[in-house]
């Protein structure tokens, strides 16, 4: 037993045998991955299936709230459950640089394998690189998903129609702030946290309103700022925010003042974005509030005339555009 | 436009989306990828679901014979084909180091699609991460991928017998050598050439023999030596190979020689090991031999009472036997 990562880890040979039966099936290994070890073998799916992947590189990989592990498996989930499905299936393939630490590499492992398990999904097929030290950061991880469609949803931005309701279901823009925070090492006393987590209970307690919810995402990299902007754009009608509304940590409430950085341009990685037409928009809140990850859930803004535009109206009274940044805000966050 | 991969270019704002847009969406956004940015609608599935991913960072990333992008689509393609399944949708995930050449990157692409088009494979989903300069190497790609079971297949190794033929599809080595002379800048007149190349045909022409066929696997990183050692592996028979029938292309056969390289330990991309009963065993041969890729396909070895070993009749008399590579014999290979 080696307490750091061997460049044989990654040779197919002995070393990789042994690293995947130790730390990869000793944790997942009672489903599928133990019978096919390069690809699983899935009983069959009767509605759509819902397939998504990213590639998660953040730096550092631990900060404030989680590590890459629960990026790595929520991001997927929440990928696939905003687009209306039910995730089953993960995949988990991981690239690591030469002399990484095995400590490290259990501790991100057993993230995984509870968040997964928090998740409902199931770890089914992998695959694991070792690059020599220098040609990648510590650990890069791919996740790729397949669930299952719900029926009841017909999720088509263009249906939105003034007077709809934008929803998210907490504080805004805290997995950045958390990221920041950690990487340049600023130590706050109830700094932000990040907000990592899964919604895949909220779009499940969503079903029952159908086809009065048209919209759901995540909101990533770029933040609230770019989704917003993504459904307006081409599209019949604007966005209203109220920034009284907005629900944002007192960390990063913060650090944004102190720093001039705009919470909506903040990635959050346990936070969705749902647009409904407003008569059901106070019953999803109240299904959302019973659940932790929804506690704060708030109606943050409503569908105008204003064709193609996001604007906020401040505190102070004026209304500003709320545009997508035009690069990176900041690297390496999911 | 600018010809360098810039930080910015995988930050979520517009640069992102224009990289997105101009390079994956133009190239594979006729399928299901136009829809939803983060997942992919599909059609539900019947049979079973076979999936599987891996992530490619072989070194350089072009090679004799091939590219990164050839191996990202065959790898995977391939895993799903000797499960027994028939590939269909393939999930393509990128981190790419900031100052990449967008030339190669485009170079890269195109094969990419070339590669996913001769399989019959469709790019549904994907994902784009760029790190800062010296925190990856060039590219890193992860493919994930789906695809249905055929039902004329019962494979499990446990059913071999003495007796049984194992067939290879055609010259074994040539992918880790041609990538360990890239590598190394040998240059040889008539060298080795990557095999990289889809093996999906292979198996479809197989199916008509179902219960026959009891193996299939791509001997990947570890080569022919490390499969044919997890097929013996906890099992009641051993196998014999003979050097005489073993193809090896000239190129890694006088390379081999001069390095002291077993070209069984060496990694395939292209070839894969199939092990069915011997009354089969020719007429899968001469469905083989109708492909490019199954041109030069032979039967290697025989299944033996020589439990757990496996055994190879040198050309000079003797016999000796081949074991696991116990670590990497060529780091970032695939």
């Amino acid at each position: 037993m080696t307490d750091k990562i061997q460049i044989a880890h990654g040779g197919g040979g002995r070393l990789s045998s042994q690293l995947i039966d130790d730390q990869i099936v000793s944790r997942f290994g009672d489903g599928p991955l133990k019978g096919l070890p390069d690809a699983a073998s899935l009983p069959g799916i009767n509605g759509r299936i819902i397939y998504s992947t990213d590639s998660y590189v953040v730096q550092p990989i631990e900060f404030p709230g989680g590590n890459i592990g629960n990026l790595a498996i929520h991001g997927t989930v929440n990928d696939i459950s905003v687009a209306g499905g039910k995730p089953l299936w993960i995949s988990l393939s991981l690239i690591i640089e030469e002399g990484f630490e095995m400590s490290t590499f259990r501790k991100v492992l057993d993230t995984i394998k509870s968040s997964a398990e928090e998740c409902g999904v199931k770890v089914v097929t992998g695959d694991t690189k070792v690059v020599a030290k220098g040609q990648c950061d510590k650990i890069f991880i791919n996740t790729s998903g397949i669930g299952e469609a719900f029926s009841e949803f017909t999720l088509n931005k263009t249906n939105i129609k003034p007077g709809d309701k934008i929803i998210v279901n907490g504080t805004v823009g805290d997995h950045g702030m958390a990221v920041l925070t950690a990487r340049e090492g600023i130590n706050i006393i109830n700094g932000p946290e990040s907000d990592t987590a899964s919604v895949h209970r909220l779009v499940e307690s969503a079903r029952e309103f159908g086809g009065h919810v048209k919209f759901m995402r995540d909101p990533t990299r770029g933040g609230v700022a770019t989704v917003l902007n993504e459904i307006v754009e081409n599209n019949n009608f604007g966005i209203k925010l109220k920034e009284t509304e907005l629900p944002v940590s007192p960390g990063t409430h913060s650090i944004s003042e102190i720093l001039g950085i705009d919470p909506l341009a903040l990635a959050c990685e346990g936070r969705m974005l749902l647009v409904c037409s407003p008569e059901v928009s106070e019953k999803i809140l109240q299904k959302w509030k019973k659940f932790p990850e929804g506690k704060k859930a708030k109606v943050i803004g409503t569908a105008t005339e204003d064709r193609g535009m996001v604007l906020l109206e401040a505190v102070t009274g004026g209304t500003r555009l709320v545009d997508v940044p035009l690069g990176e805000l900041l690297p390496r966050i999911c």
